[in-house]
């Protein structure tokens, strides 16, 4: 049994990586830590766990300490100094923040205003996108784990870039995420009155995940592109739906786009192709790692619709850290996430 | 007083035209019909109105003898010959349905599957937003109430389109709609606990609404276009929020784009163009008659987004269709319709 | 025009004022306070009023100077020394709050932990629930308007009680509030992941209401009695439902007890009493100022249920205000009070 | 491997069995079946079971002939006949629907109008609520698996009531499903623009739950009693929150009730009672087998407050079937139970 410990362990982010990693059948939850409620329960934080799951919150440097393999669930900045602690004794650091998934520190620094304190790490570490960047990811120690938006749009529009089957020009990215997006912390427009019966999109063209959706989909496609992305606020608890648009490249037809996608996700247990006719929804994903994927052709248009829809919590945050470290521990790569998505 | 009638009232958009009508201060409610309820109190359909909005339900034929202006909400196919006793007996016809809207008989052949079988009515008719066509609806007395979903596109786009600073091509129309939307019949998308905690889209580049859209932004355009057109079903009860992307073209920014919104809307009471900094969201116009716009532009893909917001069941059916009679009857635009939205 | 004045116009209860007297045809406002947003519009908070509802937070002593009617809707404790100044200038002061409701200066100090400064404003002041005190609100200058849930439950049981048709003892209050009714200050219990698809009890038999329900309660039955008092918390954003449960006293049949209730609610506007069959519900007041009210026996026990439902942003707080402001100027009570509460 | 079956698989609570079932370390589903969907995939009615639990929907007989242990979830005065095959061929049946759940026929015929075609069967099957009755349930074959709402009454009434520690008369139970509980077929009430921002009671003090509730009380507490019963519909998908109100008895007080339910639960896996000052919610529960009970003492009237929430379609319904099969198996009850509820 490998030790973990999860560092931010009270955030949501964190506490999901709580819920899946008490049920996993070959790792151990050695420590947890959270600043804000060091020293309480985190059943005290989160009564759903009370009685079974009654871990209490350390610092981060007992988590680092106890585990094997560290999870840090942790605003962006905070992510370097552990991931050199981690380094530096062997440990595996999977994180679930910004810090590590950005080749670029001149991006960093653009969109996030930080920097690079140990550019030997970030030389290391590995964007975690397992269906996509699996070969690159056995071995590794460091993992950035994905964001939410990017994983929903990365995986919906790289078989398509891949081949060369779109414009890399003109991709539109309308997202729509669940409210605990935004994480635990309260803000006015996470408050329910005004949140519930509500819709809106926010940070218009601005949002800090664009750049990294761009370094997927520029890999992708071989080419540096540029994408407009709008991502919204729906009134549910969780999931992310991406509406992706790109212009069909002369001559591709709706057939080779079928093949495409079916080449590309035949041996992904977590991405599921519909079939033609049915569309992605929030629904069937919620509690699961899965990555729903529909294509929609506009024949009137030539535009080419990627309908992708994950839980924001799961396959967009904790679901995929310990698919990858599922990975980095040799194990098969489902162990421990084989969700059946609820029907209600 | 003049006397209204409402053929259609139980259903949802029927149901909110007696909401609205009641307490309207220059009209009387005449009379309303339902096939599905005649005989019965339209309060045994809608408790909400017990007391004090307790019409019996009626026949069409009763409808139309006792009103100056009759108002339909039906499925679309069931207009026209109501339009044709309204016009012979010299009675205003406002028709919530779609029968009305396409000037192209093949166009509603194609997307609706039926057939005009008074021209000369639909010669007369006119597509009701008066935003935008205002001076064409003075004096008529046949008007197509337009969608809800068209009425928030066309508003958002066509002062960028008649001033040519965007490109016809490409163009991206990304919305969202309450439950309401799909009416009061039973489905099972619109079933409580499979619509809850859950998004889609449906009816993918494939929606009626379609050529409505493409109708109103050509003429807006000048020229034939089309665009891609993907609804998606919102967990909420009311409201439409589109988010509509067109490639600036050369040379135009973001001023020159506020300043053409800025004329087009600066008399329109009903539209509120928001300060830069805000975006437009769904709670702001729920149970009013304002379309709320939000400009934005993403510099480093040259692109214009459009957000507006509209309540589907007033600025997009209901209340529209009173603005449209306001103006036939010569009364103030606004009469009847000054609603506050509430602020949650 | 009566000049009004709003004073706490940005918590919920002052923004759902602003919203109705916005609309009330005989009063203007003239001033509205915050202490959190002076110098700040009131569109600002709350967009919804974007355009034609722009209004300067200013200070409380700016509203008391420019207004004839003036409205507090401020946490307890904070109103006392706005009554004084009114009562010295002569103004009408509707206390939204607290401290005006409770007859018993020791109810206040156990519940509220407060004292009264001005006894002999207390003396005057009056309890503002018209269809039960209206002859003693009329004429009065200082107006304790009823809390949220004692507005549900005192409408739900008089009746019964003033004929002693119910036993005093072992009456149970289940009372369940959307989430407007905690306010607009951040919580966790109010944060949308939290209370989105959850459903609690709060307080359990210690809420703050419990001593201002008995005082209305005792009074119509004469004897002093003690009620248990349980409120809920529903995700909604707007209504209160309360399942009350009464002894019915020996030979009392259903008959008798509509009749009380018809006579006791004939002649009132707000009050529908629902007939036998149909249930009250949220739903369909909402928006509105009404108190739905149905009837229930349970025969195999003996039991009287009586279920109402108000919409706690109107009738249980700023359109009861209203209501009682009406009376105080002479104007007809229902005056920019009658809203037909939308069908969904 | 045991080999169970589900009759009715498309109902919720069928649907809800598949889910778990497919997830259960040591049973295989060997057939399910229904009578709409019958040739159908179960993923083609629930997508979110696509492409890893893609059964085809086949005939009851199947179901009977292929499997060891048969759940049925449907309508009742449906279960005897296959209760019957089961018997004949020694298969353990579990029925999740009324049939029988409920020791006197005549109750059976006043409150669900149908008869016991198969006495003998009756007398051999026990009512499977494990916590309550675990020694009748070893060894039997015929279970009728109970009630949601009568779940969360008897785990929250009994301790008491079997310690005589309340009064047995006056009991008033106040109960809130979220809408699943209704079921998959359509109604005007669960549909989501009725239902959402709603809340009401229904079948008020005649809900069919009534009889089970008082014979389930009335065995804890060694005499016949009757309840007031008044189920409310929730706009949530799962759970329910039952508040549970009974007179203390002369003498009672606060820890010797505490004292009671901590015997009662204390090896309870299931059953969690919160610690003095956490209050029960149907979040903590969710997509769990948990019962939470929280307690609490209304000192001025002398009255005990039992919270319990469970999630209707686990505890409520599959969970507890399962919980029913794991008994009778010989399998660590918990087996295949040990669900986490997420924190959101």
């Amino acid at each position: 049994m490998a030790k973990v410990g999860i560092i931010g362990a009270t955030g949501y982010a964190g506490a999901e990586l709580v819920r899946l990693l008490v049920s996993h059948p070959t790792v151990d939850i050695a420590a947890i830590s959270s600043v804000s409620f060091e020293g309480k329960l985190i059943s005290e934080v989160y009564p759903s766990f009370f009685g079974f799951c009654d871990y209490i919150c350390r610092t981060a440097e007992d988590v680092v300490e106890k585990s094997d393999v560290v999870f840090a669930a942790l605003p962006h900045g905070m992510s370097q100094e552990i991931a050199a602690e981690c380094a530096e004794t062997g440990k595996i650091f999977i994180d679930l923040g910004a810090d590590f998934r950005l080749d670029s520190e001149d991006e960093y620094k653009e969109w996030y205003n930080g920097e690079y304190s140990y550019p030997e790490l970030h030389e290391e570490a590995v964007y975690g996108l397992p269906e996509l960047f699996r070969s690159e990811i056995e071995g590794k120690r460091i993992i950035g784990n994905p964001g939410c938006y990017p994983t929903s749009i990365a995986l919906a529009l790289s078989p398509a870039l891949k081949a060369h089957a779109v414009n890399t020009e003109g991709i539109i990215l309308d997202s729509k995420s669940g409210v605990t997006g935004a994480g635990r912390g309260l803000t006015q427009t996470g408050h329910f009155p005004e949140a519930n019966e509500n819709f809106s999109p926010y940070k218009v063209a601005s949002h800090r995940h664009t750049p990294e959706i761009e370094q997927t989909l520029s890999k992708a496609a071989g080419v540096k592109l540029n994408v407009t992305f709008v991502p919204h606020l729906l009134p549910v608890n969780r999931g992310i739906l991406s509406t992706c648009y790109a212009k069909l490249n002369y001559g591709v037809d709706e057939q080779q786009i079928r093949e495409l996608y079916e080449r590309a996700y035949k041996a992904e247990y977590f991405v599921r192709l519909l079939p033609k006719g049915q569309t992605a929804c929030i629904r069937n994903v919620k509690f699961s790692n899965f990555c729903d994927i529909s294509l929609h052709i506009d024949e009137r248009t030539g535009t080419l619709i990627v309908v992708s829809a994950i839980d924001n919590m799961v396959k967009g945050a904790a679901g995929q850290a310990i698919q990858n470290m599922n990975i980095l521990l040799g194990l098969p790569e489902t162990t421990g996430l084989e969700f059946v998505p609820p029907a209600f």
